[in-house]
């Protein structure tokens, strides 16, 4: 029997992105990793899971503590595929990434490299999401390594609450200041489409815009910590209700 | 100038479902309704967004305060779009559904009726998703009727805080017993996987499974209040983070 900790990996950019590989790389040391991730791009899929059509995976690689399949689903139904059906056993942990791009702010809505850990907390497992603030195909993720490795030892280590995970920011620059703990900031996208005529007639629209910072001046956000050279450490629970909300209703004449 | 209120609907079902064209019948008397609503459906969509490839809109019908686009996107695509491009002024109202199926417990994160109202709530719009616990694509909505509406008046009347919408979900049974305030009960889904041989090799696997009450002796849940034939609202808030889980991390040597 081994002692080395299993891990379950996915992404939202596709088995074969540069991101996924370079987590991989920095986690074998860690762990026996089993990846399961989508087969193509799969960037904005938040939690969406795949119900009106199966799903098949497919083995890409198997070498020792380390295997591969990519799945025709979305990442949350990687997850979900790999814990019904291919693990022998619960892994000790879940990761998510490394995403090709920001999924801090309100962007952990969006994000189905975050639709990853949030579904291994669904799953009662200690989780994370690793991203880097930068959407090139060759981006550079050496930088990250020791804090990816820190990171994810001490997860494995201490574990996480029940229901909660940690979705984990990196800027793009060198040299790294160090890891801040934060809130989720609260952004809002602006113009979001870019309209084109079709030549046979018609409009379709292109999602894209810019992503604007409502608190530029609050210094306890992940957009603080990103635009200041910090790691952002948000960490992340499953349960949304909103209990001052939930106080206040009860006033409504309903 | 109209005084009546602009309310946008979309759904996850697709724009021809009985549960949109319910909800359209149940709040034409509160408002001008714009819907814009995936051409087809979209179960378990979630927050996701389509970026790799464009969108498009078709105009469905138009009469007399009811316009009607299907749109080739997700839920959110579609609020999205209705507000970057096709509505002359911000609506008063976001109104997810009225889904097929129920959106209670931790479904709130597959849910693309939710994906509605937590994107208008990203927004800065109030936002309210409904969502009757019966799949059946014929499920009787007329029960639901005065309480759609007085939970929509309420709402277009008070408001809700910035980043909070409802979440309403409805027991398939009649007589209802009124409503209750909840938070989001606990629950996880089981056996998630039905595996299939396709005929020339390899597995296919399809999700279903059963989704297990984690807390069934807990009175204050959104799962309690449907069993009991109650409709159940649960606040949910966008700002996702743990803050019990933020003041411990500090300690964490990293």
């Amino acid at each position: 029997m081994s002692m080395k900790p299993l891990i379950l990996l996915s992404n939202d950019d596709g088995v074969a992105a540069k991101g996924l590989q370079s987590l991989i790389t920095m986690l074998q040391p860690l762990g026996h990793l089993f990846v399961m991730a989508p087969d193509r791009a799969r960037s904005g899929a938040a939690c969406s899971i795949t119900s009106e059509i199966p799903v098949r995976s497919t083995l890409v690689r198997s070498e020792d503590g380390l295997t591969v399949y990519s799945c025709t689903g979305t990442p949350v139904d990687c997850v979900k595929l790999a814990l019904d059906q291919m693990l022998g056993r619960q892994p000790d942990l879940v990761v998510g990434g490394i995403n090709h791009g920001s999924n801090a702010t309100i962007n952990v809505h969006y994000s189905g490299t975050m639709g990853v850990a949030i579904e291994g907390a669904l799953q009662g497992l200690p989780a994370v999401a690793f991203s880097l603030v930068d959407q090139d195909p060759n981006a550079d993720f050496s930088p990250l390594t020791p804090y990816v490795q820190s990171i994810t030892a001490e997860v494995l280590r201490r574990g996480l609450p029940y229901g909660s995970c940690l979705n984990v920011n990196f800027p793009a620059v060198t040299p790294l200041k160090g890891v801040r703990m934060c809130r989720m900031g609260y952004s809002r996208w602006a113009d979001e489409y870019t309209v084109c005529r079709h030549p046979r007639g018609g409009r379709y629209y292109w999602l894209g815009g810019e992503c604007i910072d409502d608190e530029p001046d609050e210094t306890d956000t992940d957009s603080w910590a990103l635009k200041n050279d910090y790691v952002a450490i948000t960490p992340v629970r499953v349960d949304v209700t909103d209990n001052a909300l939930l106080d206040q209703l009860s006033d409504w004449p309903l």
